[in-house]
């Protein structure tokens, strides 16, 4: 691409940094922003700024935070001896979305996989194992994407967790709710058929 | 999407403004930028401020430009002569990456087009019309997209310079390189063949 303005192609360029954006549609979403209002496109320039330079994670459970406790963390309506455990950030926004949660979260950081070169030591595991007696936590659920990392994550933590008196769980797995039998993997399938459910559990559950 | 930092929660909804960026699209892109290091998303910020309250549109041609007048104007070794009618500025962008074009350009901001509400009053062609006679232009090409707006557009600013010894040439309509014949429209085979060109043009075209 070739540019007449070294300020438009400064901000294409920028915007072309970002994951997924290509020039193109970074020429589109810069032409988008000179058709604006310039206190609008300051407004956008300057909530990015802050969101960065403000953003904290918090100590507690590795969320983000805009303050040094997150707001789950500190919010006294919340099961605190409840922990669900997540890889990332991105989770916490999906299980908070169903609005079906009510306890507090661990933020992983990632997940255990020695072909990335990821190990224990780069996630918040430690954290995690200390979080455990001084908190009282009575139950950690892993809701881990079901896979082979995943499962030697749980795997891991759980006998870093041997001996000390807490209810470990995980989320389902099983069919999809929409989903069709005949599409299903092998895996999920079989997993569905040995963590049966009875019905009355099923029921009960609201559905 | 529920969030537990109102930080985040401002920086995504600003990106989901941007037109193709939806909410999770827009968290992925936040969520980049909270990896990188302050004083980068810092430069982003103040690359698209900057970019937003300094550009300018070129007096002469309407081109975005970073001064009063653009590169493509004031570069000496450019056709003057020569000017180019485009639609917009990506037009402009488009042709300019081609590296075959050495006049310089006249944006019209748009096409009339009357079923969206667009006339001839509210692009610059009064701008187009007034600048032929000062600046001795020798021929007008127009390079607007092949349907009937632009034929429309293309018919009314012709005449316009009715009486005015100016050539008007358009772009060649035809067949794509690499397209097919048979996957053609109608509109498009018809129109090649009446505008069909001698071959000895053909090849010191540089085919």
């Amino acid at each position: 691409m070739v540019f007449s303005s070294a300020l438009l192609e400064n901000a294409v360029n920028e915007f072309a940094k970002l994951p997924g954006i290509g020039k193109k549609t970074a020429l589109r979403l810069v032409l988008h922003l000179i058709k604006q209002d310039v206190p609008e496109v300051e407004n956008f320039s300057q909530i990015i700024a802050k969101m960065r330079s403000e953003i904290k994670f918090c100590s507690r459970c590795h969320n983000i935070s805009d303050k040094e406790i997150c707001n789950i963390c500190s919010n006294p309506m919340r099961q605190q001896q409840l922990i669900c455990v997540v890889e990332n950030i991105r989770d916490v926004i999906a299980i908070e979305s169903t609005q079906q949660f009510n306890g507090v979260y661990h933020v992983l950081g990632g997940i255990i996989s020695p072909l990335d070169g990821i190990g224990p030591e780069q996630l918040t595991i430690d954290a995690l194992v200390a979080r455990i007696v001084p908190e009282e936590t009575q139950e950690i659920i892993f809701a881990l994407n079901p896979n082979i990392q995943g499962d030697t994550t749980i795997y891991y933590i759980g006998r870093k967790l041997k001996g000390i008196p807490v209810k470990i769980t995980t989320i389902a797995r099983g069919i999809a709710f929409g989903g069709e039998l005949e599409y299903a993997d092998e895996m999920t399938l079989a997993k569905s058929i040995s963590n049966r459910i009875p019905v009355e559990n099923y029921i009960s559950s609201g559905r």
